[in-house]
């Protein structure tokens, strides 16, 4: 069980739900005929990307997480394909609210869930409005077909994350997405920064990794934002060996051979030379401890 | 003083010490005759890669460092230029050994120094033999022109090192290296995973990255190893802004408004947003704290 396909998907979001949700069964399906066992939906995918704008019924979107419609819907998606499928909602849990995975094993089991950590706010992106930063920790998740690291969107730029979860057993990375133009500074394309930023994760660690980003333009009461997709898979050195353009509906896939990569990543000897002793900057937000 | 003008040499290395020397000293002045203030020599230029082999007459190249050789002739270079310079060497110190950067001043003053804390082994690569795991903790120096963050080859595949000397204050992450073939496998050539981890960190700490490789075939007893040069200097999203090719003595240069880069940094908040709440994974080597 050495061998495993991965599979991206990007797609638009409208205010119809159930039509989201459709979309995204489809192209799990269309990825799931082609080979693909482990399929990444983008991040909140049931919804336009409400956080480009402050709006209190926006919470109204949220639901428990035991129940959560997204879940229960591709519960038998996962078990009637045999395909995992880490599964991007907005989760409300008591007075708090989260930008959640839930990963969905290939039986349709519910492995766990992983609450999104970094929360950005900035224009067009406010998320600190809705989430509270995530209280569960990174997260890898056994599945059937691989140890998988899960986290999203504003998560992959951190280089923390990325090693913590390699450093916790995970063999590939996983980061649903939204992300696209800037709404205060149109000249600001994020694109190749986005992308360096988790090939440099991919090639630190040594294993692949897989970012399905939204597409399309949604607009808000200030205004609207494009995402811009560019969607890829990266290889265990960091190089891009998939990629999909900036508007269309895509799914991309690629196989690994996580024993080779695990053998290469081993050899290469980086996991036996990290210095733990010396990381205590890491561990404060101004780097003097 | 916000505009600063980096570059990044490399050259082939005979087991003429002195010429070696006159050989840097000339990249570095016409270097310095473009424009560059900060400028970045490569790993143990003084000599050959001499950890191709494990052999201990080569720790007869070590100097104390008060007084090496090398920091006394860059020192008057750096202060004749009005330029920066970290100087790698091979340093003893009592009864150990250490790969080290000296930081020189554009006035020719000693700031400082760090050892390389991440050590290799493997074949064509015996550092374990010759250098002890640095101890000086990661570094950061306020030279004239900017603060840098300076590190040495193999440091360059952990994100955590160049984390760290962003979160210390560095502006400018540089790193001297020597890497080439892999003599058990030909088939390997790790200059693109080498150049995306980098471009990585550079991306995930939006600041310019300069690194520095050696270039040439050099023989030993066991056979020899080709240099891959292709040294390169990254902007502060990760985007290669110039790149040497395999095999040339070059001098490279960029010229970047570090104001404007920390405004950039700082607009986009990934320092804001950090969680080393959760990063404790990371001071462990198997993720289990």
């Amino acid at each position: 069980m050495s061998k495993v396909t991965v599979a991206a998907t990007q797609m638009a979001c409208s205010w119809d739900r159930a039509a989201n949700v459709a979309r995204g069964e489809r192209l799990i399906r269309e990825a799931a005929a082609s080979g693909a066992q482990v399929i990444l939906l983008q991040e909140l995918f049931e919804t336009p990307y409400f956080c480009q704008e402050h709006s209190t019924r926006f919470f109204e979107l949220a639901h428990e997480l035991p129940g959560h419609p997204a879940v229960e819907h591709f519960r038998a998606v996962a078990r009637e394909l045999k395909v995992v499928l880490p599964v991007s909602l907005f989760e409300r849990a008591n007075n708090s609210y989260f930008n959640t995975v839930v990963m969905l094993d290939a039986d349709g089991s519910v492995l766990g869930h992983y609450r999104k950590s970094h929360i950005p706010e900035g224009p067009g992106y406010h998320e600190k409005f809705y989430f509270s930063p995530g209280d569960t920790g990174f997260k890898v998740f056994e599945t059937a077909y691989a140890k998988l690291g899960v986290a999203i969107c504003w998560d992959q730029w951190f280089p923390e994350c990325a090693r913590a979860m390699a450093l916790m057993g995970a063999e590939v990375l996983l980061y649903p997405t939204a992300i696209g133009s800037e709404p205060h500074d149109p000249s600001i394309d994020s694109s190749g920064h986005w992308q360096r930023t988790m090939q440099g994760h991919a090639a630190a660690n040594v294993m692949p990794l897989v970012a399905s980003n939204r597409i399309g333009t949604e607009s808000g009461e200030r205004g609207s934002m494009t995402f811009y997709g560019s969607s890829f898979i990266a290889g265990p050195t960091g190089e891009k060996v998939a990629e999909a353009d900036r508007s269309s509906e895509t799914v991309l896939s690629a196989s690994f051979d996580l024993d080779q990569v695990r053998r290469y990543r081993h050899a290469w000897g980086v996991f036996r030379d990290r210095r733990p002793d010396l990381y205590y900057p890491l561990l404060s937000l101004d780097g003097r401890g």
